[in-house]
């Protein structure tokens, strides 16, 4: 029986590393893919190199894809990352780090890249509860993209395989989400989530990403093993 | 009242030269997109080029998009592109000149573009009548990219507007395409759909796209203007 093939989608931070670790503990043969997309901060590059170094992947790929058209975002523009002191804070509205289509981008590059490997299980980290709000994170986008993916490929047209976009923390809060990777023995101090971190890549412990990290590992009893400025 | 904005995807093209005047002509400010993905010949930039500067548009990007890594297809590796005399010969099956997701990367590009340029009307060239028998060029798969489109995007999930997936050829063959061209005063020497042309851009005459664009040209009674090797 030929191993179970899957790609994963792996950008640096927490969640992703989480599944990763998850893919690999279910017996997968991973292809890694990661994107450097103008985003501000290269720290999230070498984090997601640092990941996939802790485990035996088949394949990790870090793609250059040029979002610098794209305007509006304070990930890749220059705009002020919003900051708060509690999770409370954080505003209900898609907030600025919000990145135009960018997981549909990533999603279809994904896509292109499993099918020239013969893989139809595509695992990203996003998540709908612990979130910033952002629209490519719900199920109900998971679900439209993987029925768009099984009318758009060869493979999904022509084979009896189809494409599954799986995402395994979808329902998870983040102190779930970190609970599940330290039982897997993920090294958390390998990850970045920070939006606005400094030129050392340490994180602001004060945007969106920073407070509900942060919030995840005190639920847990832990102390997040990131440094902060 | 504000007027009309477009993005058109742009390859270079029959069938988005086509497109690229059926909007200017409705009265559209128009953005046009050109994609660089490692196909084989760059003569296709160089005719978006040539099309783009025909019209007054707001704005024509051409962005690099790195493909390189996905394998099996004719149009960015090495393999042979298929040869045939007539259209009739031409395979049923999806051809090697399938690129794995190509306008699924193509659209989610475009609808991140789009939105970043407050543009809701997308509209691409893709056609499922005289076509090569590619997936991701029928109506079901507009549809569902569409779906997703406003399902993946701020603009589509908070505001009152909703993103469009304009496909106008979809329904036309091939020399209807041309016809309506013609009407609008398209310059089809500006145009390149060979997939496997010379050094110096000159076509094969025997690929699908040859065959299929002299047949066109062939029906309505003209000579194909583009330089034949």
């Amino acid at each position: 029986m030929t191993k179970k093939k899957a790609v994963v989608l792996l950008s640096g931070g927490l969640d992703s590393a989480t599944v990763l670790a998850m893919v690999t503990n279910q017996g997968y043969d991973v292809y890694a893919l990661s994107f450097e997309y103008g985003q501000r901060h290269e720290h999230e590059t070498l984090a997601a190199q640092r990941n996939a170094e802790s485990f035996e992947l088949v394949e990790h790929a870090i793609v250059k894809l040029d979002l610098s058209a794209f305007s509006g975002s304070a990930l890749i523009n220059e705009i002020s990352v919003p900051k708060a002191n509690t999770v409370e804070e954080i505003g209900k509205d898609i907030p600025v780090t919000y990145v135009p289509a960018r997981n549909t981008i990533f999603l279809s590059f994904a896509l292109g890249w499993a099918e020239s490997r013969n893989v139809t299980d595509i695992f990203l980290g996003v998540n709908a509860l612990d979130y910033s709000g952002y629209p490519d994170c719900r199920p109900e986008y998971i679900n439209a993209f993987q029925k768009l993916a099984n009318l758009a490929t060869k493979k999904g047209v022509t084979s009896s395989e189809s494409f599954k976009i799986h995402a395994p923390l979808i329902e998870m809060t983040k102190a779930e989400i970190i609970k599940t990777g330290i039982g897997l023995g993920v090294n958390y101090a390998h990850t970045t989530s920070c939006y606005d971190p400094n030129d050392l890549g340490e994180a602001c412990g004060h945007c969106d990403a920073c407070l509900l990290r942060l919030k995840g590992f005190k639920e847990n009893g832990l102390e997040d093993p990131a440094t902060y400025q």
